[in-house]
This record gives structure tokens, sequence and C-alpha cells, in this order.
């Protein structure tokens, strides 16, 4: 990588190789290699982005600024078709109905879509837990150089001792297997981009489903997505936030009807909510509290 | 004020005079006057924190970081009963029960007390308007040469032409009086505090009774909170800011009510949403939309 | 506890037709025609996720989620071309920077994420301004039945005479043309979707650039996202969302960035921050304020 | 549009006792015990808030609202000593930085103050990890049945083996102690707050500085604030509340003095960031990476 200070206001110091800092130069406060805004350019991962607009998709351009590279076009695909996989979850994702809340009150659609981004954590939509579990499972397995059905027998056995849950797996509704995961490993696999990680996942997922009254449990589309993005490359942390993108398009829309819609200051639904209903002598209690009246 | 740099590299240029930067020097890229971070010691306006702590209560601890000087006793009070007047309105704040649903999903304490805070905006909870209404009016006012009666009329009359609102006035429930406001008038009355600009405020609000049909309208009491604070000194941006404060600790109740009770992901209440039930065929309209198969 | 529910309206009453309220039931509290979520599927603005996935790429979703219909491939691609047209402004976009400094205090993805989208507002990267000024000088026009060349420079000397800006023109750097809006004009141009509402607007940035002194502005990138969003018929709020959607990725990559980085607690780089250094004597000016020791 | 509600849960049956659900009513969705609003009044946990402005301080409504009950007058003073001991921390706190950046890009205050409260988390401001550890220690040493010193001995020990830090201990200035912490300890004593689980925890400090080279470190401001607040029977989560409420304030005066100020969109100081400076070919790139131009 060839970094250079930006450095513009004279500083003492001997002058700098035209290439780079010099060797003792102290690093700057701020380090970035994802763009660089020049005079008349912007240079995303280097590359001049007139020369990109119009021609690279949307999914290509979000793998180059996070991987730092240009996708093959199998890649670009499977990325767009794992944001395209979730889409929207109506009124039954607590940070929508949190944004449309915020919108109804403060009717301002960064402060709503903030709102539903912050909805995004470790009780939902979050595929970083399975993309961490699935990331060291398989380095421990290819450290203890066991068979894969084997170990994988033996990790559920220790999750099972220690009352652990396996992450991605399980859906309120769905028995045996969970028809949008499905696809989406079809698309992982037509594009070569399934692997060994996931593959090893899978193996685990196998071992728990062979537990007595575990037969039909699924594993789901939170917990395929992170497998996918593993595979292509992904961190834990970069699949909280390839999911946050996948379904802020659905949040947008649902801001737009809350604000088309305009009723004002959201409250809940008259007859949904149970209130403590005891009254209490405020003077009376205050002064046994031992605050004496000014 | 007695500003100097904190330059602690060695820059170029004239050694800089003791009690501030020379003349030509560049100003620095921040500037801030609230506090500062000395080697041992956290300087708040001036004061040493350590003389502070244990001495000055909360509330003149806020308004010595807003206004910079220390507040008398009696401002003091008065700033501690208007972050005092609206504490909570249980599952009838927007932002309140967005919080809720963030933290079902996402169980933060920051994450859902910044959902809170975003609920306050243009609809609901936000004294900035009527502050910022109060001050323009009563500086038009003062140009004005007018007896207050008779400009006030005319404001009123203004409005109504342009269609426009009065900030501050109305409530759900509350006709003729809202007592929480008539409470907080009278503490910034006792402080002796209440002040020109709050009573030509309330010249335009009588004015307004006086239209046919409006005669029960309040002065509510967000609309009483701006009132108070700007005769105190704050800016609208500021009296945003302390009715953000004052609610905090009802959220922060609220939040750890719903962490405790542990319900992940919250979704609306059965039977409280319509939903559109229409279904399309995809692959037709898909086809007829203009996309071919791969 | 005594508790009791607020229920105040009768909930029993006539059974409900089976495929829809009866024509007296009163509305439902929500309501949405976004998405559906079935006991086995999921429908989006009607149509089953299933069929979808791995077919319609992400823009397409995008433009359905929001428009409640399927794109022509011509729409899905512009609109991907505008998702892909700014990407990333480095350390000179503030909602950036103010990402990676709480990344650097809260590691976690959503929140620094939920801090990049709340960096988007009046001062930048917010279409919206343009798309309203846009939507709302066509209507006028269209109605004052005159030439666009005489309407537009009416609006281009009223303007002035307010001394309000027009909103869309004006770039730090580029002259003339800013090439990535033109890039993207093209784009529009060569799908077909390039029409009046745009080219009235470009009416009045010519009457503009005509007056002394400013031949040189240019019509910039958000203005031009603008431009292009309000002829695909999306409201001004949905620009904003779009424009927040298109820079997300960028955001996502410095949060990784800044997390790998793992530099805690960022505060202001050394030498760039001029402190308020005066020194006050608490005890005194406490006693003077009117306290008294307790 | 075809609509139709989802209720699938039967809503008629008995009538309500007027006095409270009938004992085999199901539970509202909702169901809190802070606050509520009748029609003419606010109840919070249950007093008038008629009753409370203008008597109760702020800090004392604070205490009511989380803890359900009024607090004592040495109680309320602590609280308001806890949240008074840190104030604000200037250009050296992350989240409060990152406010500033937001609102010169969206000088929106509630957009602010949400940032400041998202840099608040693993890194940096928040008690809770101190808190929790206190209250697990001494659950531990209690269930022991060992001499205090004796087991704080064995959990620095066991710590060290774990290579886990000790949470609340340290200062990037401070040596030997945190002069605000002394002041906090001082108050809490002075109160007769005090107590037995925040002693269990100095005892862990003592047996921590007995080790080699570690008998300058201090018991930080943080840290004791979270033993401070749990000896007075806050959660850890409301810790963090607390904190997020005692430095809002200063995040307020922040945002006021950027606002005005009016710097609009900060990007990061001149000279203070490294770029990448590679530049690439995206036409060569691109075709072989497998993408065929259109």
């Amino acid at each position: 990588m060839n970094v250079s200070s930006n450095t513009t206001v004279a500083v003492s110091g001997p002058p700098q190789a035209p290439d780079g800092p010099a060797a003792d130069s102290p690093p700057s406060y701020w380090s970035t290699s994802v763009s660089r805004v020049a005079p008349t350019k912007v240079f995303i991962r280097g590359y001049d982005l007139e020369d990109m607009i119009g021609k690279i998709p949307f999914a290509a351009s979000t793998f180059l600024l996070l991987r730092g590279r240009l996708p093959s076009p199998a890649e670009a695909r499977l990325l767009d078709t794992v944001l395209s996989a979730i889409l929207d979850y109506s009124l039954q994702k607590s940070g929508t109905v949190a944004a449309r809340y915020v919108a109804s009150a403060n009717p301002n659609m960064a402060a709503a879509l903030a709102t539903g981004i912050l909805g995004v954590g470790k009780n939902t939509m979050d595929p970083a837990g399975t993309a961490r579990f699935c990331i060291d499972a398989y380095a421990r397995y290819e450290a203890s150089k066991k068979p894969a059905k084997v170990f994988a027998g033996e990790i559920v056995a220790e999750l099972r001792e220690k009352k652990q849950r396996i992450p991605g797996l399980g859906h309120p509704v769905f028995r045996y297997v969970d028809p949008r995961a499905q696809k989406l490993r079809d698309s992982a696999v037509a594009a070569g981009i399934w692997g060994p990680r996931a593959e090893f996942f899978e193996e685990i997922f196998r071992a728990f489903t062979r537990l007595p009254g575990k037969d039909s449990i699924v594993l789901n589309d939170i917990g395929m997505m992170a497998l996918v993005l593993v595979e292509m490359g992904f961190t834990p942390e970069e699949t909280t936030g390839l999911a946050i993108l996948s379904t802020l398009p659905g949040v947008i829309a649902h801001v737009t009807e809350e604000l088309r819609e305009g009723r004002p200051i959201r409250t809940v639904p008259e007859g949904t909510a149970d209130y403590d209903m005891s009254e209490k002598n405020f003077n009376k209690d205050w002064s046994e509290a031992g605050w004496v009246a000014e």
C-alpha cells in the first residue's frame, strides 16, 4: 500500500519523500484506505469514481467498498441475492415499528431510519453471532484433525452441557426447512461460493437435529445469510452491516407510509396496555420519607 | 475570554505570547469553552470540578454548563422545577414506546435511550417552536411601540389569515387551564423570573382565547416550559435539550421495565393491524415488466 | 399491585366476515401495504418472497418496496446507478467521521451506522430540498402558462430578492460541470427517464448561471440525484432515504476499518483544539451567587 | 385494496370487573407501572404529578421513577451528587465529538444528543461492567464463607490467570487516587449509603494494588459511580442510564456551542489523516474480474 500524508500546513522537520512519509514521521491521527477525495476526483479503493458510475452495479460497489477489490460477476450477483433475501418483515420487526413511532412524533426520515437500525441487535436480525460461531467452530475443527461428523457431534454435546444455544437455528413457523434459506443456499452453490465453513456448520446443524425432539428445527434465513457471507469473506461485524443494509429499503417504505398517513404522536393501541392503578398520597409519603416542607 | 492553544507539537512560527495565541496564528479547527481537561484536573466553565463535587446540585451544574455562569439559588431551584415538571407520560409518548420496541430487539440501554430522544420532534415534546415564537413576537412588539394588547391582537389576526398555529397552546384533555403549566408558572413568579417576554406571549394567548370557540383552549405544559426557559435566558435549541433531559429518567425507567420483562422481539399487538391482503403473480408480472428469465 | 386494563371502547360486536372487516368495523390502529407475514410465507407488496429470491435484483426490490410495483429493467438499472453514484466521501463527510468516533467508544456496528445516518441533514447529503424545490417550481410553471425560459428567470429573480438559495447548486471544487452529476444525467437520458420537471429545473439553473459571477457554478451530484429520483416518481422524503441507503456501504467500510484498527476512545487530534484557559474561584463565586455552605 | 384484519384471538368475553381485569382475562400486550395518564391527571409511580411539581427535586423524581418509591433526603442528595460528579470531559469524550460532527451536518438538537448517547459503550463512560462485577463478586464472596481479604485475593488471582481485567480501575493520568472518585466516596459514606458490596470491591482493589507494579493504579470515577449506585440499589443497566443522564447537560452545551459557531459540514482537521494514495485502472481490473462491457 502506497500511503502518503495529506499534510498541507508546514510542520517543522525534514522534508517528506515524495512517495510517502519519512520513515520517522509520526503516523497521522486518522488513516483510511476506503476512499480518497482529490481536488476534482473521488477515488473509491483506488478507482476513479467517474469511471465507475453507470458501469458497476450497487452490489459490486458494496463488495468493493468492504473488501477492497472488485468482485467477479458471480460474487456480485450472490451478494445482490443476499441483500434481496429478506427485504421486509412487515410490522413483525421491532425496529420497523419503532421507526414508525419515531416518525409519528418527529417526522424526519433520517431519525426514523436511525431508529430502525438501532432495532437490530442480540435478539433479532443480526447474523454476526452465527458468523462468529461458524468461523470459530471451523477453526477448532481444522485443528482437531477429527472427522467432521465426529467433531460436530462433540460440539453439539459440549453446547448442550453448557446449556448454550446454537445461533442461526429455529423459526417460529417453519419446520424442517426454511424455504428462503434454501433458495439462498442454492444461489451460493450455483455461484460456486459454498464452501467448507458453511458445510461444517451444516454438519453441526445435522448433529443437532439428530437429538430427540429436534428433528424439525430449521436453519433459518439469518443463519444462512451469515454462512453465505462468511464464505464470501466478510467479517462478523460486516455481516451485521450488510443485514442492516438489506432491510433498509423496507424501513424507508414503512416510514414513507407513516409520514403519508400523517397520524401524529402514535401511542399504544387502545385496550392493549395494563397500567398499575395504585394511587398513593404524595404529601404523606413525602414527609414520612423525611422531607420537610420548605 | 482568555483563550490559548493546546498545541503540543512544534509548529513553525513565532513563540506564542503567554496570554493567548499570537495575533497571526491560525485559529484551531476546534474551539470550546465548555470545559477543559488538564493533566490532573477537569475545569467546568473555568471551575475546578473537584471544588464542585458534593456542593453544587445537578440543576445548578446544568445551568453552569449551558449558560457559562453559576446560577443563583432561585435560578437553580426553578430550573430543577422545570426539569421535574413533566417526568413521564407513560405509553402515551411515542418515543418511549419506540425505545421499548428497540430494547426488546437490541437489549442495550444506550441504543434504547437514543431512540427515546429521536422521538422528540416537530409533533411533540419540543418547546423550541414556542420559545422561538415567543422571542420573535416580543422583538416585533418592542419594535412596534404599540400597546401589548393591541399588538397581540394584530399577531393573532395575522396568524389566522395565514392559517398558522400558535405553538404551545392546546391539550387533548385539559380545558381552560393546564394545572401542571399553572404550577410551573407559579414557581417562576415566586422565583422572580417571570418576565416581559412570557407576559407578552400570555397577551397573545388571551387574544387567541377571545376568538369564538377558543375560550377553553389551554396554554400547555410544553408551552409553559418554553416560556420559563426563555425568561431564564436559554435559546430555543437549549430548550429542546432541556426537555429531552427532563424526560430521560422516565425513559430509563421504561427501558429497565422492558429489559426486566424480557419479552423478546416485540411486534404489534394481535388484532391491531390491517394488512393489504392482495396476492399477485410474480413470474407473470415480472415478465410483463420486461424482464427475461436468465 | 392493582392493575386494570385501559380498554375504553367496546371490543365485542358482530363477527367479522371471513374475507375482510365488516363494513362498519372500526379501522385498525395500524395499516400497511408494504408487506405481510403469513404463516409460512412473506408477501412483499403482494408478491411471494420465495418467487423473488435469486431473480429480482436489490435495486428492483427497493423500487418495488417503495413504489408498490415492479420496475422495468431500465428503471431498475437507473435506480442502481443512482445508488452507486456517490458511494463514499472519505473523511470529508461529517456523518462518517461521527460514526468512527462512536465505534471507537461503543464498538457496535448498529450504533455506528445509526450515527452515520444522523449525519444526513439540512447541510449535507440530503436531496429532499432539491426534490421539493423541483416539484414545486414545476407545478408553478405549469400553472403559469408562460414560456419555460421566462418563468425560470422570474423564479431566479424572486429568490434573489428574498435572498434565498437554490438548492442543488454549487460545489467546493467543481466549476461549470460536476462530472459525476453529468454521468448520472446521461444514464437517466439513456434510460428514457429524463423528463419535464428535471428539464425545468435545468432551465432555472441556466437562468441562475447567466447572473454576473455565477457562470461557473455547477449543478452538483446531490442535486442531480434529486432530479433523477423525482423523474422516477419518488417523493422528497424517499429521496432522503435513498441517499442514506446509497452511502451506507461506505459507512460500513469505515466502521469496519475503525473496529479493526481498534483505537479505543478517539478524541480530537493533538494540537487541533483551542480551549478557554480561564480559571475561576468556585468557592468565592459560589457564595457571591448567593449560596450558603451547608 | 383488499384489506383484512389479522385478529386471531377472540376479543369478546365476560365483562371486566370495574376494579380490574377478570381473573381469567388474558394479560395485555403492554404492562407498565412507571406512570399512568388519566383524563386530567398524570400519576408517577402512583403519585399525582400536580402534588409533586415544585416540591420534589429532579434527583428525587429520578429516584422515584427508577426505584418506585420516594427517596430519603440523603438518598436524593447522594444521587444528585452522583449525577454531578463527572459533568463534562470536553473534546476528550468520543460521543461529544461525534455529536458535534452530526450537528454540523444536521443542525438538530435531538439527532446530536442521540449521537452523544450512542458514544457510551464498552470502551468508555459505562459503569455497568463494574456494577455487574461488584454484584457478582459479592454474591460469590457471601457464598464462600471465607474472610473478605482471602477471597478477594483469590478473585484477583483467578482473573490474572484468565488474563481478564478488573473493571473500574485505572486512569490515563491519576496515580494512587482519583480525587473525583474520592469525593464521591466521601459523599456516600456521609450519607450512610456506603455498604458491604462496595467495601468488598475495595478489598479486591486493594488485593490488586498489592501486585508488583500495580500499586499506583486508581479506582476511577466511573468505577466509583458504579459502586455508589449499586449500594443505592440500582441495577447495572440503570447505572448506564444514569451515567448517560449525568453527561447529557455537557453534550447539550457542546451542541449549542457547535450550532452557534455554525461551521457547516465538519471534516477531519487538515493534516491529521493519511489516505491510501494508490490509483488503479478501473476498466482494466473490471474486465479482468470477468465483467464484459454492456
